[in-house]
């Protein structure tokens, strides 16, 4: 499969994500617990990588899958990163507002560059340099509040302490996503063995979590699974394999394309929710969206397209291509 | 001199001229009539450009001068072109705001390249098209209304003829420009007697529209040449000096370099005079501005610098180069 079927992909299920999660609303609340939506979409991937496993082994028998300890422990390292993530995530909030939080998500793309480059050692070109920042500078623009809406002076007002857990929070997010890519792409091993070990971390910290939640109110609503499917509608189920797909496709772009492609992915897709909510929530368009929209747009081009398309190479290169063939025919036809 | 001496001038001076004339307002209003200003300004062009022309003239009697009527007459047509985009924009602002008025004059950069590419002929890669859309998008970006400001709905609610309009407007304004580029590098003439016409036609059609309005008033004010100081403080006779300094360099600007560095020096004048009003008249930063310069500035970036800054060129060519170099050397040997 080709990396930008799986990326397009991804934005399309990544910008359905939010608009089947506002459909499973109903009065602007949840009727069930979200936090066993991750738990179950976990579960769900790893039954999906499980059965893939289990048919690729009967297909070839040499399927590589490294079982050691010393390997396997590994996958354990994003769902603590995760878990470090979710908790600063947490205290960032106590600080600043949610648009405020919003508008500083915009860094983890520019983070997930500067982590690419050191950690995983691989080369951008400044263009590329500039496409990362401008991407951050045009998803931010779609967000910022237009005439008429509330919390004014919010963004430049909050306390210094604020900005410095977003940054964090920003790095954490990064280093999660550059981790699993340096994990998926260290050996050769089955995709869905690596995915296998993944979920099975992921859906035991996401357990974790759910139980720490039930200690935390005094098991008053009972433990969580006796009321892990309480409220589930149709759409529920959705949000619950939409996100499981999600989670299946960046696994595969975390080993055979890059995080970069999946920034860019999910940055789209939140600019086609906002286009797609225009329409279905009857929001307001908003200049700065379309401005977001066209900046993300030259961005993805200036990243992605051949430079051969975006300038013109110095004529002296091609003619020096020219000759160096003419001399080579040239070479051959003398010897 | 260096176009970008040049043009870093042209962005200061620019830039001056909105904080100059904000403080040349009294309880926010002119003591003196605004539309003697320009008039006053070509004047003074017209006495600098006629002085340094006398200057060239003694110094070397082979100063070019095309002096036949049908040379002449060509200077009429920018002002010409001015006269009809003052009415355009005058009708443009019977349909719609100021504000939706300044966020539409943006397409001006836009229409420019265009016109440069058609009228001039001058190629443009596509990563300088990308650079001026961005242009055009950033300082767009700097002038979205923020929360609590006014006038919410009036962007995309104006008549249709508003749009059309401001689009006539824009393609008027980039038209001027492009006319005047022509002129200037149609032939080697001194920059100063291409001045000496350029400005006479403006002076003498500045003077017409005080004139007109004489008439539009039925001289109840008494003529504008009874007037024409009245009011005149310090700080107005900079806002002329000023005005008529940035004619000048407009002018030199059209005749060694083109209308795009031009655009690029006009806009960055924008931003910056944006960020001096933060300082100067208290106002309030947005993160709408802070964007507009990220943009603005990549758009710079991606515009002038060399293109193999911004992207690796592919090592074939490169390698193609090197060997090239090498085969030469071969042969020199050899024969």
């Amino acid at each position: 499969m080709q990396w930008y079927v799986v990326a397009s992909l991804l934005t399309i299920l990544t910008s359905s994500q939010g608009i089947l999660t506002t459909l499973s609303q109903s009065n602007g609340g949840y009727n069930y617990d979200y936090a066993t939506v991750p738990f179950l979409a976990e579960v769900f991937k790893l039954a999906v990588s499980t059965v893939l496993l289990w048919r690729e082994c009967k297909a070839s028998p040499s399927t590589r899958m490294t079982t050691e300890w010393k390997s396997v422990r590994l996958y354990l390292i994003p769902s603590v990163i995760y878990l470090i993530h979710n908790n600063v995530q947490f205290a960032t909030l106590t600080y600043v507002d949610t648009s405020t939080y919003q508008i500083m998500g915009n860094l983890k793309i520019v983070t997930t560059g500067i982590l690419f480059r050191l950690f995983l050692k691989r080369k951008l070109s400044n263009l590329q340099w500039m496409a990362i920042i401008l991407l951050a500078v045009g998803t931010t623009t779609s967000q910022v509040k237009g005439c008429g809406e509330a919390s004014c002076d919010s963004l430049f007002s909050a306390p210094i302490q604020g900005y410095m857990l977003g940054i964090l929070s920003a790095c954490l997010s990064a280093l999660a996503g550059v981790y699993t890519e340096f994990l998926m792409k260290k050996n050769s091993d089955s995709l869905y063995w690596q995915n296998v070990q993944l979920y099975t971390c992921g859906a035991v910290f996401n357990m974790a979590r759910l139980l720490l939640d039930d200690f935390g109110s005094g098991f008053e609503k009972g433990p969580w699974w006796q009321r892990l499917l309480d409220g589930y509608s149709i759409t529920t189920w959705m949000v619950v394999l939409n996100l499981g797909s999600t989670g299946l496709l960046v696994s595969w772009l975390m080993k055979y394309s890059d995080n970069i492609v999946k920034v860019y992915s999910t940055s789209m897709a939140m600019l086609l929710t906002m286009v797609l909510s225009i329409h279905l929530f009857h929001f307001k368009p908003t200049v700065q969206l379309f401005l977001g929209i066209i900046i993300c747009m030259m961005s993805l081009h200036m990243y992605f397209a051949p430079p051969s398309m975006l300038v013109d190479l110095p004529s002296t290169s091609k003619a020096a291509l020219d000759s160096l063939q003419e001399i080579s025919v040239d070479r051959r036809t003398d010897s």
